[in-house]
């Protein structure tokens, strides 16, 4: 009852990142979606490993294969299973984890809820799951294509360092310009600089991802629980290693009077916007059609290469040493995961829209 | 389909500002729970308006009749009715407010998404709504009690002014000593001055809300898209004036490397502990038994005593002033809504829980 | 998790036949459906108990109160609460049955399901809880009025006593000019003897109710699980006492061959139609226009005057004797009961519909 | 959101009869289940296309292939994958459907729906689905191993032609011992005649297909809209061509009175038992650990060999003839679907139940 996410356009994933493949089911796609399998490709592509120094070196191909609910090009309005195979899916030696608990990793908290664990690579609280979400998230990019919305994301602090300008001074797109992908090219720089010394030092640092959503209509949410910005909360909250959620004027917005914070309405030509946007697209729990944007904090990622002391399944003491390729810092590689579970949040709620009122 | 929250300890509620009554039905609430209808009474008094001079003096009585589902003293496993009737339903002047959109309500979004609206008073949009949830929290609260499992909320913020302390070094039960609900005494006074004035200048300001839950099992929450938090998340953000969410280290642990934030595992007596705790009780999405605590951010709320400039349904632009009686700050009424959904969630997750493995 | 009934439109019950009251929310009725409270009322008095010689005295007024979602006559777009008080809920002497388990009823499974039991008059497994799925069933029809969907249901057996006409044949409007709710004025006498006899015997007889569903637009159901009559069938089958669904050729269909079953279309003016419709108006799991029919299936209730053998909670032998005022036949009443779930069911499927393609 | 079924234990279904593949995702399946690959195999067997003379002579290899949620020979808590590869997916000549609508199939039906089709031999629409339900109900049927439970289904009834005995007059499991999968022999026989008779007359037939479930605890259903028996009928009606459900006395119940219908319960030993059973060991919604039993009705199928006439998409007069090899009669390879349903819905029931009371 928990691998899935979304009322109407749902998606449940499943694999672990050691086991024969990964993948997800798109349930509730409505037909007539144009499909572009090169999209998807793109998707992958930004979000796979090994794509630059920053990254972890490790290689996978992740290749979709779209098994069903496609026919010429279309969506047919049945399910779409999108499967990726494991590539390495075979027998290296775990047995240095077998009997550990990793510090701030899933090991310990999995064995204990279920017994019995895939300790190969993470099993199933991998982030390799991360990559069903993208191939999922690119087929509802091609649905909000429909309706013109664009969702962008972009790495906007890393460590102590933090973007200093506004989304409206920089030209997003150009996020993809550089590895680290944030989209002033100086700002970059540094990021990177901290990353790479962060990673010879066999460490791990945290950062910011920050999502704006573009072209939203009226009227998406639901007024209690479902509010917009509360599932996109819990859509961001459920991607690893983030600690924080942030909208609009966000944890600052404590800080202002309302008479500041307010946001006053004005009739532009036949358009009500708002003058200023504080709430960040979203009143009420429903988005009033101006942009939303938001922040996703990400904690340094748990596996680093020092040793670190720890226990195994006994209590005993161990020393935990990490293996592999891993990645010194998560947010070059989550900007299309975020934008991912954005873009899925909004093609459900546009779906449960069109049963608001009669018409 | 929006106004719920739970997948197995389910809530349902309903209910308008100014209409008959709210309440909200709780399904899935197992059977055998021991009932005390004075401490739902104790929940609402703690929700309630007009209780001290810095929440608004309006009076509601939110008194809470239990409809169905308890027994003789104990829930019986069917569905809980909760029923508030509201007591000042009737015909004030609205007309103020009818065609006009007030800055940052809900307003404009309501009549954009279902065409008609309840315009008294904010309908379904008001926090009064939250009455519902209280009501609904203490019934999950007294669940928990079967377990042990403790949530305890104050107020760590008014806007610019800051509680230093960590939550360890204060005893949080006396957050219900002062009008605030600040755990520290010397901060309480100096946050009640700042509301004060605020209220003075018919002004709002934003806080923050703490959390602490204590108590709670190893083993709860799902690996994917419900993680524990991620579902806190949600529950936090969907409460009104709610704009951000952070747990564990949150937002600061992005300044963080992986070799300071990871958490070490010891072994104290037979307990597997960990050394320090930036996980906030939750690793891979699952609790690991140690204290679970976050932050809530909630901004100003919108309804301020002065003339704000606004537009009405046709665009013309009118001026809308704040009648009534108004919260200028609203997190020391938020403390019983925060509890009550961390409450609702951990309730949920708890029975979720029981069908996790093979015994 | 279990009270309720819909995805979209979806209902969800409380309340205990002898506790304070009963009720039901509707959560995602759109806005802007005309409310005619006389409806409700129209309908309730066609389920409630005392209406004719061959139902129960029992006297329940059953008013509904509206506590939310309506406003100025138009639904809102958020949940609709319709609150039923009990009227006779105080203290008879439940003493005969606190500890027996009498035959064919619920008291044993709720016993061993739930270990506490609300054991006056049935709790919540009285078929009381059918008046909260009437009240839903009549804004599930004023819903279904946009559409110009018609749901009617009529008695067409009891015990051994067959209706012979085809639907088609019979001006179903005329079921409510007799108190058995049959079509036809000459069967309707002979099934009222049957009862009436049935009765003065202290005894109960079984009954079919058939429904007709007209107007449904093509294209309700879902491929798969949710396949119209499926659902159709969990709703029927939810009624108290049902023990059997079918629709179309139903069990009768099993002994035809292709060659006869199949419904060849034609085209009639601008519509495709079938020449035949045994597919009862359902293909594939989806409506295709023809008319929607269905038998269900009642048990003889289990409530007899006669003293009937049976054991207390220990395995004691005892002699249970109905008490009270109860139906000698069920169908009567059930036939609003049958509209209702009927009508929430296609109330459900036209929202869900709304999401199959882009357009 | 129409492709899944179950609360907990959930599955998802995916895949047209001529894509790349079908299978499913078992989503809520408790860590700790054993699993044996030849098990999935031996039902996989039991539904396959070319297993007699009286079955389709089409081949499919239909092998099951687990991507995902088990280790070590064990489930893991986390989604099972289940794909199987389609073998024959490729480019035969459809031209002769592509645009016409085969009487009683869901050609016209899905087209009106979706506005797209993949009409090659049924897309979604197809029988072939229900291998991936087969595959998940071994899995299920694995789970219900671990309590005993016991599914078993057989075929009761041939067009007009009905085995006579009561099921605890056979031996069930000889159902597997012919072809047509009735457990008397002698009836068995006769039924194949029929079926051949009507394959030479390139016709087709229904039948009935009765299931029993044994050693099922108290306590598994929900008192309201998931009675158990509401959910199985939905599930059996969910199959393709299924027309109609009952269970315990079903429709021949309606002809009792309350005196002969009733269950007496009598203590036998240390268990509480009934002297009969016509409430099919389910009172209330709820079992009572009696045996439960049903029928389920299926229409004749509607691939038939003569030629029919019909029209296609613009209105013009067609003739439809059969191609490619078509079941004459459905209910043989119908058995192992029937019990993976009940398995599923009876493993669903059981993790449903261990919420029902504090302990």
């Amino acid at each position: 009852m928990s691998n899935s996410f979304g009322k109407i356009f749902k998606i449940t994933t499943y694999g672990e990142s050691h086991g024969v493949g990964i993948g997800v089911i798109i349930d509730g796609c409505p037909a007539g979606v144009d499909v572009d399998e090169d999209l998807i490709r793109v998707e992958m592509q930004r979000r796979k490993p090994g794509q630059s120094k920053i990254t972890t070196q490790r290689k996978e191909e992740d290749e979709v294969e779209i098994l069903s609910g496609v026919f010429e090009g279309k969506t047919t309005g049945t399910p779409l299973a999108l499967s990726i195979r494991n590539q390495d899916q075979k027998s290296k030696d775990y047995s240095h984890i077998k009997d550990s608990y990793r510090p701030s990793h899933a090991d310990y908290t999995y064995d204990k809820k279920y017994g019995v664990r895939d300790y190969r690579g993470g099993g199933r609280s991998s982030a390799r799951e991360t990559a069903a979400r993208v191939a999922a998230g690119a087929i509802a990019k091609m649905f909000l294509a429909h309706y013109g919305i664009k969702v962008q994301a972009y790495v906007s602090q890393v460590g102590d360092f933090k973007l200093k300008k506004h989304y409206s001074q920089m030209d997003l797109s150009r996020a993809e310009e550089n590895i680290v992908r944030c989209p002033d090219a100086e700002t970059a720089e540094k990021m990177i600089e901290l990353i790479d010394e962060t990673r010879k030092n066999r460490d791990t640092i945290g950062g910011i991802v920050s999502c704006l959503i573009e072209n939203v209509p009226v009227g998406l949410g639901e007024p209690v629980f479902d509010k917009l910005h509360a599932v996109l909360g819990q859509a961001m909250l459920s991607i690893n290693a983030v600690k924080g959620f942030e909208y609009g004027s966000g944890f600052e917005g404590v800080k202002m009077y309302g008479s500041e914070h307010n946001d006053v309405f004005v009739k532009e030509g036949d358009k009500i916007v708002t003058r200023t946007n504080h709430s960040g697209g979203i009143q009420g729990g429903i988005s009033n059609g101006e942009d939303i944007y938001m922040n996703v904090a990400f904690k340094p990622i748990a596996t680093i290469m020092n040793d670190q002391e720890s226990i195994d399944k006994e209590g005993n003491k161990v020393t935990v040493s990490g293996k592999g390729r891993h990645d010194p810092c998560v947010v070059p590689r989550a900007v299309p995961i975020v934008e991912a579970m954005a873009a899925l949040t909004i093609a459900d709620f546009i779906l449960r829209a069109k049963t608001s009122k009669i018409e």
